[in-house]
């Protein structure tokens, strides 16, 4: 088959790989429904995280089982299943606990830029749908798979709630879900923090209520004035950069709380100043499996439409497009057919 | 009148100081029933914290009212208060948002070891008891107002609740405070960590189910056999140093809880370390102020002893032997006499 392969930064090819074959009894082998390119695909692909080895990417899918190994009993061939970008058992203390993303067998999905994936724990990752959904549902259910399903933790970790006052650092992807996630869970008030016209527009139609253009100390300061020197209730960090960890902080009140999903890069916290500042912090790889069943189900009923941030649809075959148009913000998200 | 003057390292003395004065309208002038000294004293002390001048020590106070205000309304004289180390107002936004230790008026109480002080703000900062206690419940009254108070926040902060498994990191007054408080809020198990055998007593006594005086990497992984290798639903950080901070987060599960209540001393945190950790974190200087009715409460109906932590009684005059004792840890706690 033909699958997306990293070979260097600013080399993405779709090239002839083997097949996927089960090789363990808890391993299903899912034939893709559509797949797409993360934010966090561009690390690598921007030389910003080394390479050990020409690298099988994507890690965000969903599809119809075609193959179950001997012991997987809770999905079967034929189902159309959506699993998280983290592998999880689904059984042991800290998945049952809420964390799946951090399963003591906690494993980081690849290779599902393909038509065909291996996914281990088939079990404990995948989430089967009642009924094969039409083609239209594909996107809004792929992005269960990790972008909403990470939006929608960054507002859990910020503990939002009815009635809440919301800002949202970040206006990729996950951050216009983390914008969905506080919408549904409630927030009267949510401000997004966005350059970006298009991004703004759709910040909007999720359901923001304000949109705050400034960065840094100017934006830190116009969240200030609509929250009438208060600060957020809560404050989603999507970017991970000390600049918008900082920004975060600053936005949120005393007593208030950062849910933090971008990938620290380079981010150094100071102790005494998160003592004085009082802000509560939860973060992480994103325990998506612990949302998905009800996330599936909002899509499936219409709830909600977050496949909305694929404003690019290519073909397999042109993955290496995908990848430029997201690292130049030509696009906010690839989804791509298989 | 004669109170504690921090004249450099190590130079406390007992000396002639005017008394206090009502200097605004929303001030109080308290009588002393009993006053002591806190573990943050010895920072100074210590010569750790930089002094602009002879400082007028103290911060844990109660007492009767002399005199109020022209606009104090909810105490008068006569009556027996507590007040929170944190001066509030008791009415802004953060307060009412239960972080009174982030009001908008914050200061920090100071004068306090001595026959008389100032308190501002006295609405926002000061309970009155329904009547005046006994003498031998002035220990635990006052013990409210700092040490049980910070150590109750830790357990709030570190989401202690029915049935948690928690670590207290510092067996200090405030960690043996916190043990206390994860008992009341209904821990199944407590883990004090705690190399003295008098402070290993008292934290029995308090409600420690398991004591391990191991401390870094090999108390972490007693902590860590103690709880199945799982790590605790919620860790107490009552000292405030790389080290015992390091600990408390290696001791707590992914998607537990770290309440720190040490001031920072040089203590600075990774993110992406912290991301991965997936430890949801709260700290800073306690809102007494949101606690303190409850905790009366608790005392006056002799529900719980926090006063045992005072295994020191002086008169104000031996003030300097007190802060002796506690900076060679010969005291857990000094209570001062006045």
């Amino acid at each position: 088959m033909r699958a997306a392969v990293l070979h260097g930064p600013g080399d993405i090819r779709c090239e002839d790989v083997p097949e996927p074959k089960i090789l363990f009894p808890t391993d299903a082998i899912i034939k893709l429904s559509a797949t797409c390119i993360c934010g966090s695909d561009l690390w690598p692909y921007r030389g910003l995280q080394d390479l050990s080895g020409p690298m099988h990417m994507g890690h965000e899918y969903c599809g119809i089982v075609v193959e179950a190994g001997a012991e997987v009993r809770t999905v079967r061939p034929g189902q159309f299943v959506v699993g998280s970008f983290c592998i999880s058992d689904n059984t042991c203390p800290h998945c049952r606990f809420g964390f799946q993303s951090s399963c003591v067998h906690r494993e980081f999905m690849s290779g599902a830029q393909a038509p065909y994936a291996r996914v281990p724990l088939a079990d404990g990752t995948l989430v089967a749908a009642s009924e094969t959904p039409s083609d239209d549902l594909v996107p809004h259910l792929l992005a269960t798979s990790d972008v909403l399903g990470t939006g929608w933790y960054a507002a859990d970790a910020a503990d939002v709630r009815e009635g809440s006052t919301v800002v949202v650092v970040g206006d990729g992807a996950v951050g216009l879900m983390g914008v969905l996630a506080a919408k549904e869970m409630g927030a009267e008030r949510t401000i997004a923090m966005s350059r970006h016209e298009s991004r703004q527009d759709l910040a909007r139609g999720y359901g923001a209520t304000d949109i705050v253009a400034e960065r840094g100390d100017e934006g830190v300061a116009l969240v200030l004035e609509l929250t009438k020197g208060v600060g957020a209730d809560s404050v989603l960090e999507c970017v991970g950069t000390p600049e918008s960890m900082a920004q975060a902080l600053a936005c949120a009140r005393p007593g208030g709380t950062v849910g933090y999903v971008g990938v620290p890069h380079g981010v150094a916290l100071d102790g005494r100043q998160l003592f004085y500042g009082q802000k509560r912090m939860l973060g992480g790889p994103a325990p998506v499996r612990r949302f998905l069943p009800d996330l599936m189900d909002r899509v499936l009923k219409g709830k909600i439409k977050p496949g909305k941030v694929f404003d690019l649809e290519l073909p397999l075959a042109e993955v290496a497009e995908g990848y430029r148009a997201m690292d130049e913000r030509r696009a906010i998200k690839a989804l791509l057919k298989v």
